[in-house]
């Protein structure tokens, strides 16, 4: 039976980049060896590197003032590493809380500096994006979750400040074009757009760096890795390539803007199918703060004693992935880069056939 | 032509491995999706978790007493986080240092707390393993790298103290027997014997935690990840499935116990040739403290200027990465677990023609 993969992330690849990893590890560019036991020295590893860096660049427009790094430890490393190098002691930051991760970004912070936090959601379970709040100056930067994988928010304006942004951007990446030029720092765990788990992109300003008055240790401070290229040490070899290797499927269906009609036609086909019917209902409640990566929803009240039924006829479906966070309920279907359309029409079509039987 | 990998690693892994890591990438146990996008917290993923964990335990002799964890970050994350979660600012540890990564482990700790460099083969260019140092009490760990990569010399015993031991085994995990229960941590980042690029293994005893008074990034807390089951985050979910593929084959040859005889062999092969060899001589000036996975040569005073043409007879013959490392010079024969003997002897079957042909 063919799979339908909404899984959160660990998620969905193409179909191409699959088959072109499993050949890579039988035997990777004719070397007569496995990408698995190559050299992260040797010049054709080097290679990958440099064109994973060359595409991250061209697919986001990002200029010679930014770094780009392939790290590890994921975006919940990033958490305490963008205030341990852009914050000191007495420095504030602003926060906006939109969810886990959010959270989880702010606690990590305040082990090095002040965080001020500039607007929250969690008074409605983050089921919105917080709009109208004041950003004082004086901050050294303002952290927003682009794309809140748990809830199914997402950003489709930034902040307005002139205060450079750190943007977690793990869910959405590579799904919309990015103003580059108003961060300071953009971070993405691989693992839902850009690759396998296990590396982490990360893009910094480079004047920003080099400000802070602590001592850093080697493997947690941005500029060792970026004077060494992102290889001070063993980089994680095969997630940056799979990663480069779906870069390279992204150039190819025309690049990220290329992405933005796709991802908007998936996100409609679920949100009218949610909209429309009678059993489902979206746990957004401001619409337009809805993600196209991460649609999610809910029974209505009165029908969730069908919730096993339902996630039983997603599987029987193919549909795979669908049952919601824990801290959100309901169902997620995470829609990213590389989800057809067509497996998006399956489960739209197991949605109506559900309604149909039990509303 | 078939390719004889001696690279340092990331390195050679066993070929079935290699076989049933690409098929995994196509589709993993009978999921319809590949192991590159299935959700880490999956009850297939969790099965491939749980092995690793009881392998590393079950291979390696760890009781309870100590945490298994897969971490990202490798070996260079360790050597701060170990200062940072052991030792106070006003604490001592002693350290061993025997060449580039004892120097940047004592380099990092000391950003943590008191560091005391017990012994040093520093003078020699690291050639050799100190020996009959005092180790004072007080010291809240000791540290020694027990394989040296770079230079080719390996602990053959332990420094004698009582003081808990952290151990850099990067390059000889899984390669011979381990007494486990003198030491505080070990560490090794998987890409030599136990994995590819991406993955760390941490063995930790869990009573020497929690005792320093500094707030830890919870991402750098061995504490948080020990309850979480190396879950706190995303893991690297293929290099953690290929370790364990890796761990299979240790415990299908006979386990860890039955390593030691076919390294040995192999290693005897490469330096009774360096020994009786008129062309070649070894690195490391006491002949005990060879290491039997990383085997350094030179060509003897008079013989440099065969460099580039040793390189290349090595190249024709299929013996991949044998250029030492530069802080070394010379050459490497980098014969971890999976290399089999047969591609040894190709090589020393080259060293023997060329110093035919040479001496």
């Amino acid at each position: 039976m063919k799979i339908h993969n909404f899984s959160a992330g660990p998620a969905i690849l193409p179909a191409s980049v699959m088959e072109e990893a499993a050949a890579a590890v039988r035997e990777f560019n004719g070397m007569g060896m496995s990408i698995l036991e190559i050299s992260h020295r040797s010049k054709q590893f080097i290679a990958v590197m440099e064109e994973a860096e060359a595409l991250v660049r061209e697919l986001l427009g990002v200029s010679d003032e930014y770094g780009v790094l392939f790290l590890s430890g994921g975006a919940s490393s990033q958490f305490f590493m963008c205030a341990m190098n852009l914050l000191d002691a007495e420095d504030t930051a602003g926060y906006v809380n939109t969810g886990t991760w959010s959270t989880k970004a702010i606690k990590e912070a305040k082990l090095f500096g002040q965080v001020k936090e500039l607007a929250s959601s969690k008074d409605k379970n983050f089921s919105y994006i917080p709009k109208g709040y004041d950003i004082p100056t004086g901050l050294k930067y303002v952290h927003i979750t682009t794309n809140n994988t748990i809830y199914g928010s997402q950003f489709q304006t930034l902040p307005e400040t002139d205060t450079p942004l750190v943007g977690d951007m793990s869910s959405d990446i590579f799904s919309r074009p990015i103003p580059v030029d108003r961060f300071g720092i953009i971070y993405a765990g691989a693992q839902k757009n850009m690759g396998p788990a296990g590396v982490t992109l990360v893009i910094v300003r480079k004047d920003l760096l080099g400000k802070v008055t602590r001592a850093i240790p080697s493997m947690l401070d941005y500029r060792v890795h970026i004077e060494n290229e992102s290889s001070f040490n063993t980089p994680p070899v095969f997630p940056i390539y799979v990663s480069m290797l779906t870069m390279r499927w992204v150039k190819a269906q025309g690049g990220v803007a290329a992405m933005v009609p796709l991802n908007e036609a998936k996100a409609k086909l679920v949100y009218d199918e949610i909209d429309a019917s009678p059993l489902f209902t979206g746990v957004i409640s401001d619409v337009a703060d809805r993600s196209r990566m991460n649609a999610t929803f809910l029974l209505k009240p009165g029908y969730e004693h069908l919730d096993a039924e339902f996630l039983a006829a997603c599987k029987a479906a193919g549909c795979d992935g669908m049952k919601g966070h824990r801290s959100a309920g309901g169902y997620r279907a995470s829609i990213y880069n590389s989800m057809p359309i067509a497996s998006v029409q399956v489960l739209v079509d197991v949605m109506r056939e559900f309604a149909a039987k039990h509303a």
